[in-house]
């Protein structure tokens, strides 16, 4: 094992900590035993494996965390059944898990917004420098980012896990453990819709019902989106969609992408001044060129194979912008507040959960593609959401 | 009488109609019996009629009327009273009426996107020329705009009225004729809301719960703010701004503007991203600049007097932006497709309504404040809302 | 011929003009004798013709303009050979020209910007309806707008041509009819930059080297880009690069786009933040993808075959913007304002010069690519710049 | 002396250096001599001192810097004349100086970027966490921001200092020290039309002649405004501002806020879109509002006193938007491009050159407001620009 993963967690600790000042950072909160620190770790292709990690040592900037909910994401499984995705190789074992919120137990010494017993939400993707991307507000492009299981960089599918304390959002008694690691999801929804710019009263076209496509739909009617039509193969999905609040599902088929953006237009009354493409289907991003409104966007979320064919003249000339998004940023503080007025539910999300002791269970239901998001709880002493 | 008043609601009518023309547009409606239409004209201060005054003529561009509902406006009550508003002033007889909607009754050659029987909203505002803040989508800025019931130009509290077409937009059947005369006081809460940048998850302060407080209230919550703050000196105002959505009210006195700041940021744990000014009062202006969070704006809704004092450097410093509003531009499709959906209800406003022959006794209860808008009802064969 | 398309020149002249309204529309300078209207007529893929139109009637809203200076622009050249540009077909005589400035003759009764002795630069396009994209300041969407020499619209290649006041600009004394003429393809390369937000210190790749390679060029520059490097296939229109600012050319040949994006990183230090692609070659939207900087746009100018193949997740991931142009809005104030004050130097791009009545030899010259603009001069009393 | 002062540059070092550490960032470059430090210390009103400091020691993303050329700044003076600027108030020894640029010397083990030799632009705001301004890309407004010579913080008027590296930029060798020290001043200019969104063909007021309005009237022009009219008091002022580059310039006297208003629309011919104003004087920001062109923007770069009064619905129903700069963000890396390219000359802002030892003697002369900006020359074997 190796522990410099772990100690890539905060940008400021390269250098090995400090004996007096971790006995400075001794909390009111009772530590752990050394060694007690399970975690979830993927070694290579369809290998994942519970083991015990050591407890990490915090820098002056981080904070200590008892972890309670954990997401499975599609990426997890992922790195678990190919140990890769496209550049990013898991060369050594990595702990998984990025969707995720806990408590915390210790904080450095620098730390002056959280305390011990705070219950925080996690934005796994933390700047090691703050290089021209940071400066501008777009931190999510720094090349140097560590970002929770992506190699090399650890997770928090574990017990103990350390974070830069300025990227853990307190979250209010009214916000579960389980909503404050659905705000990783979430947060791809909203940095989606205001990479299209979805405003007061827009129509917006979501393509595919997955998980983030479903967040995305409600994201943009919590902006005031007036009508959103959620397209997908699957009758299931837009079922559930429907469900969550979609105004129109076009469950489609083997259409051509015109005769699609022509069904959108119909149900709609007009074109969408937004699309969001979710699947990466080329045929999907075609669809969102001809579907969108002149002067409108396209947000490609999906990812898709490398080269793909399109109308590129179609949208030139009329302005449709083609935005991508990378991961996303500036979105926690939102979602928290969001999450607390409840301006918007994702609660209904969850529709699996096991403790962590199952966890290779648990990424067989995902695997499956049973349901929606499959939660793993990391705390032995309280499992609720 | 200046008939010239009422031509020039259109931008292309100011030559003499042409009699050819107009055996052309006439529509498969009855057209009412010449000289049939009960108007309410303001002559000066304290001198309001009901006039008959003849059915306006058509421009290619226009479209004829029959009106509906028309609310009353505080400016309508005010050049009643005052018969000038700041430098304009009713120098001729002049219609009121501004919040509109009304059935089409006939159209221009030129119309291609209404027919008779079309049940429309009415923008009030229509540019006489495409200049420089047209042709940049600032059209509410251009000086020679059309403006109905602002000196000289006649506005729409009568039976039967003409306007440009490309500024009448098309209900649904969903929504009803006070709705669509509602988006007028509506689109002062959108367009406020937009100059501030009211985003998903934000925190606003809005100051005042008069009728443009509370439509500004409603368009932020749409818009995904998650906490909305009202402040007014009227506990009965506040109490109907919690009513349609407030989540927080608080009844200021004789408290100082950085004492009122330092409440709100404390119900709301922050200082809220955007303030919307709607009182004018010089007080609560200076609320507005120590109250708003560092980056965030400060709209300003109210006009006070000439000359206020400010804290100018307190705002600077901490880049709090102060932006204006004049009327609005670019809101009545986003309105509409908004009051289709039923992503907000204007519904509750409506405390009176007055047919058109009883329009001032309307207005004697519009003037003693009694409730938030008063509705006048134009066609005597259809009071429904 | 067909009057109803000179009918259409401006939005508001559908119905036949009324003779007493020309009577007062006489103005102090000496109309031209009835009939005396040389004009350059397009009837058919190859197919020009000098032929003698009707002086125009004007709107209320027009001015009877003395062309002065026409530029000939690919796209006149392209209807001469082809009778179309997709689906825009020549289906009826045509007169040519859209880069034109001339001297104000006569005004409809409603202009009041301009007088008869007013030197005017002519924006072609004109909406013909204030609909959704004009009131949000995005006029160049409209589909139904007229633009001059764009099937049926006539065009300025005349001796007497009428325009919507609202669309012709005043020239200062400072500025020639030639620079007024230029305005037309400089707005390419402004709203190009502006779509791609070129600013202050960025560096920027354009692809391409002919006549909107070049006004991009220039404009970048004037909005205080760094550095510019162009690249394209001729060393020829390389060197007129270089020699109107260009701090770097790269000539390409069998490159691959990667290669070639690496080649501008190397030059320029690091990737440009904005790329704007003036080719429609498959290969250079795809060097135009690799070769912006992450968090950067790629402005798609040239109009390639309708579909192509993309490295869309090599964009997306890395948030590369990619932003088509329709033709343009909002430039010409500013452009006078730059010609003006000389912040901008457009005069080396005239090349050649014929008067109107060797119209037909100066297509030639333009069709065999020689030079980079050949102006048409009609007013036979003055051929000066 | 307060160590601590100097340990607060980084954000990183707040734990004591660890001395293994310290032997492996030796660098190949001679390191003086300890305690050779001569720099320039504020004790308190009208008390500075040349000082031996020890060389500071380096935390992981520091590096030590060998000062080469520092401006005086107005702040700096202040400081001296009276220990404190508002709130900020000299309560310890404090190094002044924050215009400055040095040659690396030494860099901390997790520095990437940069190594001993590369010539440096230092910005000298440095925030010490990654906050929530900081996180949109506005960490000018971080409240906890370590900024150089700002009470308690250590300023760069010494032989050597230290610095956070990712605030260091390199300077190609055709930029100066100097003009890589005036990148501080020209930070002001740069943000300032940002803020103002000054744009190609703009017209722009800038209001004061003094270092700042000269930077942005620099600024203005190279961004593509068209025409910049700066208006003072003092006619030398306003001969520089025209000799490097001002269209037009008002000497200003008794006038009342309207009548400057009017003349600065007389000599552009229309009213700026940009006003700048950088006095600070009630009257100057009166004349800001009065003059901006309707849907424009005035920014506030002066700063007066705590309370002014203003014409705010003037600014607010032509939407004159009111905008302050708190120091600036983002500013450094297109500066430095600017410099190499030559897009931008500086040079003429330097007008007195003093050695270190003589820096009391340079705060007399730049205290008397002689010429425009007094350089200090830090490096005793160097005293070239």
């Amino acid at each position: 094992m190796d522990l410099t993963l772990g100690g890539l967690t905060s940008r400021n600790t390269s250098s090995p900590p400090d004996p007096a000042d971790t006995s400075k950072q001794e909390s009111d909160m009772a530590a752990p035993a050394k060694g007690e620190n399970l975690s979830l770790v993927v070694h290579g292709p369809g290998d994942i494996r519970l083991e015990n990690y050591p407890i990490p040592e915090l820098g002056p900037n981080d904070v200590l965390l008892k972890m309670h909910s954990v997401g499975i994401c599609g990426s997890d499984v992922h790195y678990w059944e190919h140990g890769r995705i496209g550049d990013f190789v898991v060369k050594k074992p990595m702990v998984l898990g990025h969707e995720a919120a806990g408590t915390v137990t210790k904080v450095g010494p620098m730390v002056k917004h959280l305390k011990p017993g705070d219950r925080v939400a996690i934005e796994p993707g933390v700047p090691r420098e703050i290089d021209e991307f940071c400066k501008i507000g777009r931190y999510n492009l720094t090349p140097s980012i560590f970002f929770c299981a992506t190699p090399p960089d650890d997770g928090n599918l574990c017990r103990f896990y350390k974070h830069s304390a300025d990227f853990c959002y307190k979250l209010p008694d009214s916000v579960t453990f389980e909503e404050g690691a659905l705000i990783e999801p979430l947060s791809v929804g909203i940095y989606a819709c205001r990479r299209g710019s979805v405003s007061l009263g827009n129509k917006v076209l979501v393509c595919g019902a997955g998980p983030i496509g479903i967040v995305t739909l409600l994201v943009a009617k919590a902006m005031g989106a007036s009508q959103v039509v959620v397209i997908d193969l699957s009758a299931s999905r837009l079922a559930k969609a429907k469900e969550v609040g979609a105004d129109f599902t076009i469950q489609v088929a083997k259409e051509t992408p015109h005769d699609i953006a022509k069904k959108v237009e119909s149900v709609l009354g007009s074109k969408p001044e937004v699309t969001i493409e979710c699947t990466g289907a080329e045929s999907s991003v075609q669809t969102g060129i001809y579907a969108t409104h002149s002067g409108g966007t396209l947000v490609v979320v999906g990812m898709g194979p490398e080269m793909i064919n399109l109308p590129l003249v179609h949208a030139a000339v009329r302005e449709v912008d083609i935005k991508g998004v990378f991961r996303y940023c500036n979105t926690w503080p939102m979602a928290v507040s969001m999450l607390a007025s409840k301006t918007l539910n994702v609660k209904p999300l969850v529709t699996h959960r096991f403790p962590l002791e199952k966890a290779v269970e648990a990424f067989e239901t995902a695997k499956k593609g049973l349901g929606l998001k499959v939660m793993i709880k990391c705390d032995p002493n309280d499992q609720n959401p």
